[in-house]
């Protein structure tokens, strides 16, 4: 396709997206379909030749849309925000238009160092200091894995570069909440760790965050039994709840065993944006590397998960190959991102996030933060003052965990009540909330913050809800 | 940024996209920026109120495209292609605009259902059997260390679910030719095996693909001192020269250790595609496990990275994760995308695949490809002809290595020759090579394939070598 046929596409598409954008309010939230029916509507054999683009947009509409949950939906209420703010959009467009290939400094430098400025940016705007050094992986479940694998190097004296974790004498082990995200726990087990060197903390009631002493408790007892800590993660804003676990403390017990502190703040890290919540995070600056996803709250396209570290050399002596095909006569001088993480090859991923900063400004990105914790504390209220209705955890963002407790108060009865209700919530298609158990029971999470959600949204769902549960007995 | 702003900026970017498409071959193919140019020329803060986009297309004008080496240029011939076709580009704004969220099926039926048709579609592209499932990951490192965790886990019989690497006995061992990608090496560490257990297979000459009467007698000993085999990785199509290691000896050899056999066919992949080029994947359907990367010769956006396995339920069984947030009752029923690789989340990548299948044709794509072949085959004849150069090994492809002696011939100045007159050709800003050391001597790639390269690009190209060359003595 040349670049005139595909001036002329894009513009289709443009138009197309903006006006899935301007009509997504009026589709069912989540998808109706069932499993096999988008496979059965497409054909079974690729095309011998080419097609116009009229079939693709026409494939669009009769068999993706509606075979789509829409994340940017006013009244998606599920999992974590995940905004691709259009704004961030514009940067992605550029990303793939311009087509840079980022495997070594020289083979793109303005992909690297727009990477380095955007980094920084996020940096400054999260109020972090400038001992913090970032780059841009797909998700968090690469930071943690990442992290997890520079502990089990920094522990074992290097034994990638001997006889691998298999010849450890000393089994090293790791640490998180009973409360972290289940990719925590993946990447101890794929990191080689195994489940049996993994201890999952208890978390203290009501808040669900980590018990420290419990924490501490459990590291001395490996220690003393011949084991070697080798890292603890602390998850600010946990997916059930968003807990909050204590970092500064666990960075002080993580200390007395030389153990390294890896922050998961996938969803919350858009939350350090805000002056008033940076409490959350006390003791950050202790840590050993943070993550935080700026493709979930904040708006920048899938795939933006930042990943910051102090001592970048360790990072890299964990991560770095030097092969004669990619050396440059700058090596040494430059930032090679290759060496930075799992990937040797990355597009140009900083443009949708520096589009997203510059197109909306700081300002306007904290404002709609503090609208969706605003509408997450009216929401709260709202709930813990309806008869039958209780909020299971602190707000300490804007998920809000919420049981109704059934007319005849039956307990045995009470989770099949909850998932019916949640069910019948999400298949009306007005709205759409996720379940997630919590201290043994199942519960609904209820995440406000899809960028165009305002009040009348919450207040939408909150009017669906009591139907639903009404109905559900 | 509402959809009807989105649409006017859309659209300006789409034409700058177009116009950059349309001048590339005007600009510099390597980028003269010195190290920090770009960082200097942007802003060191973020900005607290939003810009207008003219801004951020004055700065894309001004410091961003200065400072790119193009590789969408047709006289690009460095590393290997990385193309972005514009139709795969269109499918990548969809992507980007829909914004769906990929953490299971239910999140967005339709981007996993898209993705199992895409990755199907490209299996009958490539004439591989329907005994293979695929997934899209971000790039072939990724791949390479996903096969190696599951080797791992099968040969330790799922040693993660209890005391992990660190509990083994007898050393896993993995194997890959002195050939392999650096990706593999770091693979197979970041998995734990360690630096000690690696094998580097010696290759053959003059084909430089792994010489199997040495990987067996290497298997054997370890196995009689021992070790477990865990993993043989065989490369098709490797860097520096594209030799294809012959997969059918190596599935035989690894068969009598049990060890699993990945191929890794990150560039050659696409060649797959034309029947008369399957010879030199003989016996792939013994392997465990092919990765392939359609962004590189095929076209499609950076970051698609095939995946195929014979036995997903083992790949899912090393993968997967069960956590309340994530269950739905469909579960069983349907692919759960992320108990088949490293992240929890994707964005919606099949589209960038399916849009260029569609808008493109296999026919056209295939025809794109037999010309870089013949290209290639042409271009070689003409460095075989010359007097003072040479080609250094079988052209499997549409990669060239070649050599040019100095007029004195004097041995001890061929390496600072060949990299003088090759950083002379990158410093040209008419054409971009890459070199790499083969045999313990650096040489040249040409690496024929941009999209929009024709033969008169190579010509060119053979003509700029010619004259840097006689200028370098």
């Amino acid at each position: 396709m040349g670049p005139e046929e595909f001036r002329r596409a894009g513009h289709e598409l443009v138009d197309w997206v903006a006006d899935y954008r301007a009509r997504v309010a009026g589709l069912p939230v989540r998808s109706g379909v069932a499993p096999g029916e988008v496979m059965g509507a497409l054909p079974a054999h690729p095309p011998e030749v080419a097609e116009p683009l009229e079939a693709l947009i026409a494939d669009l509409d009769r068999v993706i849309v509606p075979g789509l949950t829409h994340a940017q939906h006013p009244r998606n209420f599920a999992w974590f925000p995940s905004n691709a703010s259009l704004s961030s959009v514009l940067g992605d467009i550029l990303a793939a238009g311009i087509g840079a290939l980022g495997i070594t400094w020289q083979s793109a430098p303005a992909l690297t160092e727009l990477e380095q400025v955007v980094c920084d940016w996020a940096r400054q705007l999260c109020g972090l200091s400038d001992r913090w050094k970032g780059t841009i992986y797909d998700g968090a479940s690469i930071a943690s894995l990442v992290a997890l694998l520079v502990a089990r190097e920094s522990a074992s004296g290097n034994s990638q570069r001997a006889g691998g974790l298999q010849g450890e004498k000393r089994p090293l082990t790791v640490y998180c909440s009973a409360e972290a995200h289940s990719s925590v726990t993946k990447a101890a087990l794929l990191a080689g760790y195994g489940a049996g060197n993994l201890r999952l903390v208890p978390v203290k009631k009501p808040g669900h965050e980590m018990d420290v002493t419990a924490l501490a408790a459990l590291m001395a007892d490996d220690a003393a039994s011949g084991r070697r800590p080798a890292a603890v993660v602390a998850t600010a804003g946990t997916t059930a709840t968003t807990a909050f676990d204590p970092i500064a403390d666990v960075c002080q017990v993580a200390e007395r065993h030389g153990a390294l502190v890896h922050v998961d703040a996938a969803m919350a890290g858009s939350a350090l944006l805000l002056p008033e919540c940076r409490d959350l995070f006390d003791g950050i600056e202790g840590a050993d590397s943070i993550s935080w996803n700026p493709h979930k709250w904040l708006g920048s396209v899938l795939e933006t998960s930042l990943y910051y570290v102090r001592h970048p050399e360790i990072l890299v002596s964990v991560m770095a190959t030097d092969p004669s095909y990619l050396r440059s006569s700058l090596d040494g001088a430059v930032v090679q991102y290759r060496d930075w993480g799992l990937p040797l090859g990355r597009r140009f991923r900083a443009l949708k996030l520096w589009a997203l900063f510059r197109l909306e400004g700081a300002e306007a990105l904290r404002a709609r933060l503090r609208r969706d914790l605003a509408n997450a504390r009216r929401f709260a209220a709202l709930v813990e003052a309806a008869p039958g209705w209780s909020v299971l955890a602190p707000v300490e963002l804007q998920t809000v965990c919420v049981l109704h407790t059934p007319r005849d108060g039956d307990a045995g009865r009470l989770d099949p009540h909850t998932l019916a209700w949640c069910e019948a919530v999400n298949a009306s298609g007005l709205a759409h909330v996720t379940p997630a158990i919590l201290d043994g029971r199942w519960m609904v999470r209820v995440s406000i913050g899809a960028e165009p959600t305002e009040w009348a949204d919450v207040v939408a769902l909150w009017e669906l809800m009591q139907e639903k549960a009404a109905a559900a007995g």
